[in-house]
């Protein structure tokens, strides 16, 4: 098995100043190592709300072929929220099912769910997956749409990368 | 508690030729009226299927920073529907769960409900929610998306609305 | 009773050079067939993945006025995958209801749906229809959405069209 690398970008002016810890990046650390069998590399950023920062580092993530890159932070209707507006700026092709099946899941939870304008996106061979910020609500959305993103990484040309049986099933049609 | 501004817009060459009454607008007027506990000033347009006055009308309603605005009308195929499209246009963020799930909630009473393309987004410190234009589906659309409408309103910086606990509760999550 | 004109492209490279048999395509014709009681004249094109082809192809068969455009294949992640964003390059609006509904039923059979970027959108008098490439899925996604066709064929002013009561019926508000 290949070595994989997975992005993982917090947005937070606070986490970035060091006033807090992020949590929800090793959050999604942890969602993924339990599920990829692969060792994996991670390129971990913590950056303020900036448009800027978020898209060149997409844009730099993308170029060194990270095949999954996924963003925790700036979805909602606040002014400083932009992460997809920025994503789909940066992205050649977006999968509007994902921001839609994530919203779904969320909206059994809570009804400020629809709020969100996560959305996920395709530039080169990376999957650009915008989540939310709240640490609790990563698993809740990732359990949504984790099932696609094996055969989707495949589709796109990314390193192939082993699943685990956890949770729902990654799935590959034949 | 703040004397709040919510804006009404309906699309009619009908009715803003005066040919019949607008009954979708005071379906909005009631709506709210039932459910928000501040005093509300309501700015009531009725306007024909029109693009460059819609267009030219939320801008001003967003730059007087009305918190609230509501269209009817103008969601569907036809050729002078085109009130999601001049919505786009005007807002610097789209929040797509609100067109989704009033589509869902729609659906459950008719199958045409996929052809409305409404939409939410945010202009400055202004939501604009686009309703459809038959008054008997107009709550039924907002009580889908009632509950988040509250704490998007904060988020955005608009002035502060006390809700009634009237249907759907409004939730702000802590 | 209009004799009416159907639409239907299908994207593949290896279709198009004679390496298979297209059957998507005849799986559309199959089940309008069975739906419409006009005399339908189909236009029918395979063509390869090639972007350029399909914008030409689209804006002749709606400069014709054909009113129900399909098109299959081409609207997942992968590169030569590029059908929606054609499809909303070429239409003046564009009808998201359609795609998430039609993605909201393929959900029900694999989890794969949400990687599927199809949509449905309207240039001058033609709806245009983005399907699957699996021929399994076709009657699939069309049992979602069929009952809100008839009605969007009449507001853009496409030639009328009588439905059979097959399946989920065609649906026209009064």
């Amino acid at each position: 098995m290949d070595i994989v690398t997975i992005g993982i970008i917090t947005l937070s002016d606070r986490a970035s100043r060091g006033e807090y810890k992020d949590l929800s990046g090793p959050e999604i650390k942890r969602y993924f190592s339990e599920r990829i069998k692969n060792r994996i590399d991670w390129r971990y950023e913590v950056i303020p709300d900036d448009p800027d920062q978020l898209y060149h580092l997409l844009i730099e993530m993308s170029d060194l072929e990270i095949g999954l890159i996924c963003t925790t932070g700036g979805t909602g209707p606040a002014p400083r929220d932009f992460t997809p507006q920025v994503t789909e700026k940066v992205c050649s092709k977006i999968l509007p099912g994902f921001g839609e099946e994530m919203r779904r899941v969320s909206l059994r939870a809570v009804p400020t769910a629809i709020l969100s304008a996560q959305t996920a996106g395709i530039r080169k061979k990376s999957l650009i997956i915008n989540l939310p910020g709240k640490p609790r609500a990563i698993a809740e959305c990732l359990d949504g749409v984790y099932a696609a993103i094996p055969y989707c990484l495949d589709l796109i040309g990314a390193p192939y990368m082993e699943f685990t049986q956890k949770g729902s099933h990654a799935f590959r049609p034949k």
